[in-house]
């Protein structure tokens, strides 16, 4: 990208990132394709190399992304984000805006301060395609003021963009959702089992389901992947990460979900809340 | 309808029809409609008055439909079944076909014997409208010689039908969609319950759901009712009365669904196994 587009582009305000893994890279790519002026900070100089292609510039210090009127980040865990955004979140011009698209807890983004700053939690579901494509789902929490803000810049990768009310808000819909998937998955799976034992096969089921009061995402999800065999090996994983992050964020807000936790734990799915070990697997990419 | 028209569509062969109530009088209505002639036992005067005026032909007593080649029943309960069924069963031609649209036991029809005569059980969903519409979903469990026939003719009245498997599949695909409905019904109650809990609104969560891994029907049909008070009034007498059915039919098929039961008993809906009476106030409509 040459000097002549950046400047051209200028009202569309200056986007700081942090975080560009698996997800993040190509959300960087999206905003440099829509004309966005991104600083980026990356610690991967083969990241660094790829998105400066792009028109994105590099900087030194996370905390040179304050010069920026959003900063986007994209960081793996509530750790990194205490780790990373203190300091940027202080060095922040009033009425800046941050989009955190971690999905963790609201209790960390809270701890951020900010006073004057509109933090915006911006959970999101998709592959690293969604984000290619421009059809992300994203889920947004932000103030009535920060809203349009946080709407232009997600926009340019997410569709559709649901917003779930205030500050705070997506994360707390992000949170229920997934323990409604994996309890809605636990049920369906123990259906089909209960069906096998009776004579039903799998693909019968799963086509009734699909037009009837019983059906489900889930249920879609495990006929598009061929049976409950290969479901549970596929979504085993991240439904283990996902609870275990609930159960945290449940105790963390002083919520009481253990009704939806143990739904979410019992049946032919092994995601018993308090696995770990999962998460850092995947620190690499961001 | 005319002699004439009779006679021309006399290679879609005779239905026997027994259960002209609330569901099963629009079936009447389309299968007329739709140039068959039919024979109609029904005990309500003003019924076979409606009916006869559309062309269907009464007859006096419930053995006299064994003269069609397909008898069709929606009668209400299989204790009706048992009463109205065997003497039908025992005078139909070999080859004849008999579709039964009640919600029940496999092992009720198991129960009416019929040697030669195919037995077909087409549990549906729907309502009345539905049916006069052509819109009703049915399931369709058939062994492959009989099925061409149970699928032309119920395909008068229904669409999508559901192919289920074999003889007596269809009531047990319908017996477990009933229990994942009451099921994810009480998941997605939970979860909105634990919404407010944590200031969201049902709609915002809804919303969410509607594009998101832990939606579902029945979130679905939260959502278009208006909200999870209404939903729960509404549904409450219907899924109370399926489970109730479902764990009969679990006892007679010897069959363990205890994990399936307890998922859709426990949660806001109070549907607890067991209940009764329900069924006494339907009864009329056969």
């Amino acid at each position: 990208m040459d000097e002549s587009v950046v400047t051209e582009h200028a009202d569309q305000g200056t986007v700081g990132f942090v975080g560009a893994g698996r997800i993040g890279e190509p959300m960087v790519e999206r905003l440099c394709a829509g004309g966005h002026r991104v600083l980026l900070f990356a610690r991967r100089p083969e990241v660094r190399a790829r998105l400066s292609q792009l028109g994105a510039q590099p900087v030194a210090e996370a905390v040179q992304l304050a010069a920026a009127d959003v900063v986007v980040s994209c960081l793996y865990s509530d750790r990194q984000i205490l780790d990373v955004l203190p300091g940027i979140v202080s060095a922040l011009r009033p009425g800046a805006v941050l989009v955190s698209h971690t999905t963790g807890s609201p209790a960390t983004l809270e701890r951020l301060g900010g006073q004057g700053i509109g933090i915006v939690d911006a959970p999101f579901s998709g592959s690293a395609e969604a984000v290619r494509a421009g059809r992300l789902t994203v889920y947004l929490g932000a103030d009535d003021e920060y809203l349009p803000t946080a709407r232009g810049i997600v926009g340019s990768y997410a569709d559709p963009v649901i917003i779930a009310g205030g500050r705070g808000s997506a994360l707390r819909v992000k949170l229920l959702n997934n323990l409604l998937f994996a309890a809605i998955s636990q049920i369906t799976l123990s259906g089909l089992a209960a069906g096998r034992k009776l004579g039903v096969t799998e693909k019968a089921l799963l086509g009734a389901l699909a037009v009837s009061s019983g059906g489900s995402a889930a249920a879609r999800y495990i006929d598009a992947v061929g049976d409950s065999g290969r479901y549970v090996a596929s979504v085993t994983p991240f439904l283990r990460k996902d609870i275990a992050a609930c159960a945290e964020v449940a105790a963390d807000l002083g919520v009481d979900l253990s009704a939806l936790l143990a739904a979410a734990s019992a049946g032919p799915l092994k995601i018993e809340a308090g696995g770990s070990g999962d998460r850092a697997a995947d620190l690499e990419d961001q």
